[in-house]
């Protein structure tokens, strides 16, 4: 396609989508969740279709050469079809956040006023290899009333264009329209441009990938963007912290999976017990091979520990290295964590009833935590059911983003004939 | 200024706002009702010393050849001063929003979620002639715990920094920092531009004044914005409607007042009783000078009436003027108010129950009203307390914006030394 084409070609799929989001808003939820089973069933019909036209996405990826973390998130398995299907079945048996109606009072004027769940409208989802981000996300826009233009990587573009297939089936066969869900058939890069400047036919971009993708689509979109960013996730061990608890809590925050952004990139630390206290977290943390950076305190408590620059306390790692600072109270851990956070997900480890109170209050993340592991910050594991992403923005969603995130609020007022005087 | 000195002006402005806005954050609420209250008693007894940098504004605008209506909304008088000090009292009086802890609940891994209400940080006020905005967004942002950069037009500049002072004395008297809000002191216009652009120190943008500057801001901002379009409401009267409800509703919904965004412009009526009910209906609107502009059913109807062309149903008057259309029951009603609204405000006559549900949930609007005047859309009337706008967004916050739009959500994990595993 020539650029012209491509903008022509993103023009009619807005149209469409717009046109699907007044018709996928007012369906009733048996429709959505009948869409929902016929697409997970056809999708574990397809599982050999799928795995070999992912197979030529492999093939092609192995050729240019793409680096084997993304080969690994990009291959498709027996298992990892089968979680597909099983994740839109669990969308399915959520409860239907649209129209439900909340909060209705009567005002002194007379007029009851209340409020109505609505959809957003069209979301447009840009991400890279992982194909389940297909299935995913055409579940959750589906079950929240939007229709969705996806633009997956174009390394994945068989496997995701398979699905599209199995996700138009399973639309039509429960009567919905096959524009709810719409794949950009196109790998061009100008197709991107176009998706995240189309203010007239989409609501709002979401981008799953690595942070230079969602900075790049903040910066150049003319449509707001759920974004996703990194995860510089702190620990904070207090004075009146419990010991085994501030040990399992540290290692399962740092050490439990590596690559994910609720993983704890920092940990800090109460003076008052760092002398005593420090030496057995770093054994638990050395121990699974983590390599410690700390500052000068803890350089001198702990041998193993290397020096930690500034950089170091702004770093996500996504790997087997954890920053370290002794600070002085909570106070100080407090201003350490919102300076240097991407206000992702915190962590206190205390007995402490009003310290913990102060941390929560005063840190200013989307997720802020007492004696958990920063590992729980998490759609499923606070009970949304499914995530889109996990907003690091204030506005809108903050925090995982399950299928309200994907909604608004509208006001509803009921009269007899009220008028304003 | 330069525009140079203008961007270290502004930047410097934005630092202080930042840090700011972490200590009113975490100011308890009985300082921040002090605060208003203070603010509140300093512009009652400054009253006199107000109308006078008002009368200097006033004295330039008209050399200026301001336009009456702007004039008019510049003018304070001793009324709209003590409306002022009125509002930020009844400010104090709301509950505080921040730090607000809802919807704990046990998952199965045995941790607790929640979430807390906390401020968004720095908001960016820019608003056109009324100085009473510079009072109202310094109280809702105080109680919100926001810091706040207010840029009012340069015709107001005397007045509004007259009013700073008071904010100032009220904000430190009740030991709060003063950079909790700050005045733009410069009416060069790049300080604008460089509000809209300065993601770091600014976390949202709220525009008040005509549908001109509010597009303008939201195609330059680089920062998200509350925006409040134009309101080119609807009432719909429908087959099944109360004849004395339809009277009053229209009547008032057009006439109470013409100048405001949720007043009607645009009247439906099913065909069905056209011929019946619209002659009474513009009875009561021609005796109250209103022009009728109809479809060519309506024009044969009433006579009075003049052509509508397909702008006319686009069309926010703001003016004794209606456009009226004869449609084919409630779904050509609906498919035309979601085609030609701005989906501020729209209304149904109606005594039908499975009507009424049809429209409340098919109509894409902010406010959807049953049987009452669309003047009713406002954040007083909806108990909000006080509002910064109406935004015809969906993200983040639609209809009228109180606190709560001041507002984010943060998660809350509570565990006993909880891990992932």
């Amino acid at each position: 396609m020539t650029d012209l084409n491509v903008k022509d070609y993103m023009d009619a799929l807005g149209k469409s989508a717009r046109q699907a989001s007044r018709h996928i808003a007012n369906a009733d939820s048996n429709a959505k969740n009948q869409a929902l089973t016929f697409i997970a069933h056809a999708i574990l019909r397809e599982k050999a279709a799928l795995i070999e036209a992912n197979g030529k996405d492999l093939a092609a990826a192995k050729e240019n050469g793409l680096e084997s973390a993304l080969l690994d998130r990009l291959t498709l398995t027996e298992k990892t079809v089968g979680s597909m299907a099983q994740g839109l079945i669990q969308i399915a048996g959520l409860a239907d956040p649209i129209g439900q109606m909340n909060d209705f009072k009567y005002m002194p004027s007379g007029i009851q006023v209340g409020q109505m769940r609505v959809p957003l409208g069209v979301i447009g989802i840009i991400y890279e290899a992982r194909p389940n981000v297909t299935a995913d996300a055409a579940g959750l826009c589906i079950k929240s009333g939007n229709a969705v233009i996806l633009r997956g990587g174009s390394e994945a573009i068989h496997c995701n264009q398979a699905l599209a297939k199995l996700v138009h089936e399973g639309l039509e066969k429960a009567g919905l329209p096959k524009e709810v869900v719409q794949v950009v058939e196109t790998t061009d890069r100008t197709a991107v441009g176009e998706l995240i400047t189309m203010k007239d036919y989409v609501d709002v971009i979401v981008p799953r990938g690595g942070k230079g993708l969602i900075e790049r689509i903040s910066n150049d979109a003319r449509i707001p963007v759920i974004k996703h960013l990194d995860g510089n996730c702190h620990v904070y061990v207090d004075q009146d912290a419990d010991l085994d608890k501030a040990l399992a809590i540290v290692e399962n925050s740092k050490t439990q999976r590596l690559g994910t952004c609720n993983t704890a990139e920092s940990l800090l630390i109460d003076s008052v017990i760092a002398q005593d206290v420090l030496p057995q977290i770093a054994a638990r943390l050395l121990g699974k091979g983590v390599e410690i950076r700390g500052c000068a305190e803890t350089c001198k408590i702990i041998k193993e520990a290397k020096p930690a620059t500034d950089e170091d306390y702004y770093t996500e790692y996504l790997d087997s290295i954890i920053s370290c600072k002794v600070v002085d109270g909570i106070d100080a851990a407090i201003a350490h964590i919102n300076e240097h956070s991407s206000q992702h997900t915190e962590s206190i480890v205390t007995e402490n009833y009003t310290i913990a109170r102060q941390f929560l209050r005063q840190v200013d993340s989307s997720s802020v935590m007492v004696n958990a592991s920063t590992r729980f910050a998490d759609g499923f594991e606070y009970g949304l059911g499914a995530e889109i992403g996990i907003s690091t923005d204030k506005l809108h969603a903050r925090g995982p983003v399950g299928l309200n995130g994907l909604t608004s609020l509208k006001y509803i007022v009921f009269g007899d004939g009220h008028i304003r005087t």
